[in-house]
């Protein structure tokens, strides 16, 4: 299992008039620990596109719990527990004073700078290997 | 079922350096159907809100086939098509250029101004009982 | 000179914790009529980019009357009141409910995809010619 | 003078088609520094609502010289360099690599929650009085 934990501060420009985090930017705050997930695993997402890579979402898939609101600190947890495959599944968990905010997932794949799904860097499949080993 | 079909033009700020739109900015889309679909049942959120109601996201759940790009219009359809019980779920189909660019749902329930769970106003579920008549 | 008017609906994602429209967002909806503005010119964005111009901000400058709230329909006014030379100065009105909202002006200059400053587009020229007459 | 220095790192959200950050984003990382010397001040945006104060924007001026990447980590500084009056004046310059990317101001007014321009709390003037000392 691969795991990584982000800590956002809630910024003015996130909540919206119920006074809460507008529902979408949690998506962002995905992506923000998902890439420093990647780079935790030495595959920062500038290196990953500057060799042709893209790993769009393909899938998303959020549970509110409970808002947050501004100025919180929210920690953003994002994990990969399934060893992937042609796919990458994120699972992430967001809490905030000890209390689940929201759970969720987000659905991966590689794909060249036309689109096309392919094999994802084998410096990548090698650095998740060490994390899934059977 | 209560359908409502709404236009949206790809405004610039909603791309990324991809090159594409932002996923996280499709939910965004999706609350404008959902809002142009509940005033076309007679159920403005303005007034929701006036009446102390709030219509907060529980889930979301979206597929992405194909991004858009800017200055795209996109074709954004809302739909209910379970008659609502206290959870409301909304269908969303997404088109540009007769392509399907996302599918997804979200799930709704009715809380009031101190987020507690309530049932929704009378007039709402009139209005939505002369589209699932048994 | 050169005017273009258009009409944005307030999404409840522009909005903020003060129950009113974020004051960045004005910002993209100035972009919104800039760019209908520049078609209405018969030079669309995207014909442009293909070309190889950008026209990025270099300055901007936001006066804030009265905000905006969920719901209302802003009328966005654009126009070049001077003949651009070689930056181009676009003023911006936005108003609702026939009170100002917001005035301001943007600054830009055409650039090529490496940045650097360039002619505008022939084409361009002789369209706004057409508005500036001596 | 008062003066908060504030670190951000740009997250992919924040980018735009042309492959690097928003101009209108700039502002919201404003805010953020703002409010950050605003808490350096002791008095948290947080307090200040709970008082009943707002602080509204009433004129935003931003230069945008070179524009911000995905992965940059930008310095942005807020300083107050005028003694405050019925308003207030912030500063911004903000850095990377050594270089300036933006320089800009927004210009403030204390008001109350009916939106009326009232005078900022005593513990603020005071706190802000160390700082321009005569």
């Amino acid at each position: 299992m691969v795991s990584q934990k982000t800590e956002i501060k809630v910024r003015f420009v996130e909540t919206d008039a119920m006074g809460v985090v507008y529902h979408a930017n949690y998506l962002a705050w995905c992506e923000v620990a998902r890439i420093e997930m990647l780079e935790a695993l030495g595959m920062p997402y500038e290196k990953l596109t500057e060799l042709g890579y893209h790993i769009p979402v393909l899938e998303a898939h959020l549970c509110y719990k409970r808002p947050a609101k501004f100025g919180d600190t929210v920690e953003v947890i994002a994990k990969i527990c399934e060893k992937p495959s042609v796919r990458i599944r994120v699972d992430y968990e967001m809490r905030c004073n000890k209390q689940i905010l929201l759970t969720g997932h987000t659905l991966h794949a590689f794909v060249n700078s036309r689109g096309l799904p392919i094999k994802p860097p084998a410096e990548f499949v090698k650095s998740l290997r060490n994390h899934f080993k059977d």
